[in-house]
């Protein structure tokens, strides 16, 4: 499909994806894609991701509930991001529980954390609770 | 520094870098950091990334004048992401002369240009336009 071959894929055969929530701005999550994770997520209409640390594609929300649902995809100029403007399901992106991944800011020195846990982790996914889910 | 060691930096020393309209909320460009290039942001507040391409540090906005200036920095959970909230001096962030680099959309089946070209490449950049400015 040609709108696949203008992604500029890297060497890794991944790009960047950034999802943002569309109706607050907020930028929720950044993570990857391959072409299988892309064409996937088009045509399930919910952010399907490349799981570098599982080398799988990742549904994201398939053990949270917290899919992302498309309601834009964008390119980048040389092809090698997209931008994923979603709907969030349960307002939270975060495998921490929190609304978004960026839940620290760069303040005097070090990193602090803004952001409330909204939801336990341990009830969003049992005793298994870590990364990209 | 023990706030730069927190960092995931990748096999390749970078990490991917989001910069965000601070007033619009807008999502601008995505690029790369290495240690220097974050810390040389953080110094002067302005968003300082690493060329792939050039194999060196860029300063956003060196030839063009559109710079980044920084009004927050935010780290996610994994570590291996930033995301900058910016003020786009210019109101122009992409080198083709467009408000965003994500001025693509997927419809029908293919990449659309939504966005119009604000200033002309050649006049920014002079004979030699590009990526990466």
């Amino acid at each position: 499909m040609s709108w696949l071959d203008e992604v500029a894929w890297g060497a890794d055969g991944l790009i960047a994806a950034v999802a943002q929530d569309a109706a607050s701005g907020r930028v929720l999550t950044v993570a990857w894609m391959n072409r299988l994770a892309l064409e996937a997520s088009l045509q399930e209409g919910r952010a399907v991701y490349w799981s570098r640390s599982r080398g799988k594609l990742w549904r994201k929300g398939e053990e949270s509930g917290h899919v992302q649902r498309l309601i834009e995809v964008r390119l980048d100029c040389d092809g090698d991001a997209v931008l994923l403007r979603v709907e969030q399901v349960g307002g939270i992106a975060c495998h921490t529980g929190r609304e978004s991944c960026f839940y620290r800011v760069f303040e005097d020195g070090g990193w602090r954390v803004t952001d409330a846990v909204l939801r336990d982790p341990a009830e969003m996914y049992g005793d298994k609770a870590r990364g990209e889910r």
